[in-house]
């Protein structure tokens, strides 16, 4: 059961205008490299112009600026990049809803889900949790007592929310995530760390996407709030007490520590680390693997990486560091020297 | 249902003195700036004094040294933030237990799990496995065979302990937490890698915390060991064979290879990563993002993180690590010119 | 019930020679120091020949250098590290398959599960999925649709397998693991992000081992491939359409960006990264906590990494490394003023 749409439907629905054959029928959606003649491809950088000439997809999107490098059908957009993702969209819809709740799914007293949402077997929801419409709850989700999730949510399977936490419509939660979970809270008390109650809770706006494995922490006294467009890779750590501004997008593996606050249409670069109680500003971009240990107050790049290389040379370089301070001192010095030298 | 103390009852339980009104009732714990009057707050910092002054709280847990900056009714307490831990605790108690097995869960034969016990519906109890006193196992959760749980364990749902693992009492571990996968071994062995079974377990003391999506496998041939009183925060992975010390506390993200040893009461800041076979000794601090890749002997806190900078900035001098042996050569050099020079 | 052998039957099967008495029986595998004499160990490093001479092992596996390292009954072999290796595989074996899908299981219409294989209670298994011989599946599996899982594939408790990925024969899957959640690309569209739906798979070839919470996505339009034989350690983040190349094996909690591809016995240490769109040959070692910014078109080993050191050294030093461009330029001016000097 596959959909197809004529190059013609697709501008009338996505915008952008057809050049060449408007009645051309497309099926699915391919790199230039092994696209088949039922196929639309895509040149969104125009150092594949050359992949262009020799491709076999029966129609291409591109830029205006590359709108004369073929003789294919083709849609022309000016952004070529969003236009790509909402042909895919089209032609690649998710499955359809089933709704009812699976005889194997365990439902809470008082839980409330709507009629239109879809559990799975063996999924778990908690007392009092609501349920919104087209919400789809896969295998072995555990959603916990109080819990509100809007419309539209797509859960997969072994997603976990804690008790009281509240989700806006369209979240898209994979599989491993667990939300709601204690932050991290200890107080010393002769020799035993005394734990503290997290009684916050996580809120997270619309339109949030959540990766595989990651963890969002509820918050210790305050919540922890995920705002409308935040989309978070795989295997995020996020600490209790974090508020991430709206439409910013973390990639895999980065960790956020408590209460730091980060804003709006940021980009974190994988595996890059902030520490706790930092404001990061606006539109600021990390660079992968670089760890923020102060707050950042203007938007821009930020890197702090070391720069690998053979280990053999790494080790001769390395070595260095450990003595920089030295190393300053001996400039510093000789500098001294040549000046009462030359002043001679 | 909330409950609530009068200041008179807190410090009859915990100690500490009050000061003003030991009538008041609170009912709950809240930072100074957003409690309310039938609410405590308290003042862990003396640099949040000015808050003090605003606060709507009805009463304030505070330091000796503070004890008159407020007209407001207060405990007097020589740990604030451990008062302030127990009186969250005394208000926020973890919901009652519901003794039994939920018909949904899945019970291995010889599986013994105490009358006061809970099992959640979708957990699943492998033969002959051992659950104590006033456990909680949510739901999802998977206890291998002959694992031994002690008393007043917390599972989250979906929680899995592999097959003769061994825990104390009072556990608590979040969901998605794994404990006791196989540990990471093997032999090359004609140009294919031949699988070391993992024959150990994973050894846990009492009153651990193992945080959400932890993973801490068990021993190669003697068993990993988590001593008591440990605290892990999310996403942490240990190796097997490593041995972390009594009242460790880890923060969200470390790496721990295999076979090293952590000592006592050491503090290990989030995505560290300590290198395996190494022994680190009592009371260490390790800050975030820092590498260990030797043994620690002293006590202390250890750094080796890369000061992140504007990205143009980095860029330019980053350049100069993979040439700071030339750079080290050529100060040499400049120094014995200059000493020739100087003896002319 | 445990297995026992004769040292005349272990090198029957697995090969090398027996000095001293080859009717010994031993029943398990030991270390050197905590070996009982019902026990083999074993020698791989020369370093622990001491340990040798205090043994109680009543066997011991070494190589031909050390034969005459002990008069215990021994075993000699040219790799004792794989021979270990391979007599505790001997003597652990895996727990016997009971063959047959659990009442408590969940079997999607059109589902193909070999006879011979095994399915946990609180297991489900998507529409039209195949499950071959010898299989385990365990308790809270997600099996999706279309899923193909080859031979003796072992599942742990709690795996999820997305939709239409296909897995070869011998895979080994520990809790946790997610392989085929959608891969992290969206594209920009008038201030918000649009999501690029992931339509490729995951391809896993045989034998491969994937550890705990390790999550690998499938690819946005093309496949994510792992090739036979690789070995993945936990908490591992493997990105849309990474290649990895046959026998590599990768350490714990490293990230592998997307469409990066890596060659074959490659080793990653722990916590190292690869950014996105890269090469890396075959025969590359990366050392823990490295972050690959570039391709490695050469076999060898790689490094790039701060070293750490006591808090108040690590300050004194990493200051300069922000002004590393200005200390190059101080030397060179130095050299001048040298030059100008000496040639006066």
């Amino acid at each position: 059961m596959t959909v197809s749409y004529r190059l013609s439907e697709i501008v009338a629905q996505l915008g952008g205008r057809v050049l060449g054959d408007g009645e051309v029928r497309i099926s699915q959606i391919a790199t230039l490299e092994i696209a088949l003649p039922t196929q639309i491809s895509f040149l969104t950088n125009s150092k594949y112009r050359t992949q262009l000439a020799s491709t076999k997809a029966g129609a291409v999107i591109l830029a205006e600026a590359d709108a004369d490098s073929t003789d294919l059908p083709r849609i022309v957009s000016d952004n070529p990049y969003a236009y790509f993702a909402k042909v895919s969209a089209l032609l690649n819809p998710p499955p359809a809803i089933e709704p009812g709740v699976h005889p194997g799914a365990v439902i809470g007293a008082g839980a409330s889900i709507d009629t239109t949402a879809s559990v799975a077997a063996t999924a778990v929801i908690g007392e009092g949790a609501t349920i919104g419409a087209h919400c789809v709850i896969g295998a072995g989700c555990s959603i916990g007592e109080n819990v509100v999730i809007g419309r539209h949510a797509r859960l997969y399977p072994r997603v976990v929310v804690y008790h009281d936490c509240v989700i806006g419509d369209n979240l898209i939660a994979h599989s491993g995530a667990v939300i709601g979970a204690d932050g991290f809270g200890f107080a010393l008390d002769q020799g035993r760390w005394c734990k503290i109650p997290q009684i916050g809770r996580v809120v997270i706006g619309n339109d949030v996407e959540i990766g595989a494995n990651t963890t969002i922490d509820r918050g210790a006294l305050n919540d922890t709030v995920i705002e409308d467009g935040v989309k978070l890779d795989n295997q995020i750590q996020i600490a209790h007490n974090v508020r991430i501004g709206a439409h910013t997008v973390i990639a895999g593996c980065v960790g956020i520590a408590g209460s730091t606050s980060i804003g709006r249409y940021c980009r974190i670069g994988g595996s890059a680390g902030i520490l706790g109680h930092l404001q990061i500003a606006d539109h600021v971009e990390i660079v992968a693997f670089t760890l923020v240990g102060k707050s950042i107050r203007e938007a821009g790049s930020y890197a702090g990486i070391f720069p690998f290389s053979r280990a053999e040379d790494w080790r001769k370089n390395s070595v260095h560091i450990r003595h920089l301070d030295e190393l300053a001192d001996r400039v510093k010095a000789l500098e001294r020297q040549l000046k009462a030298l030359s002043a001679e």
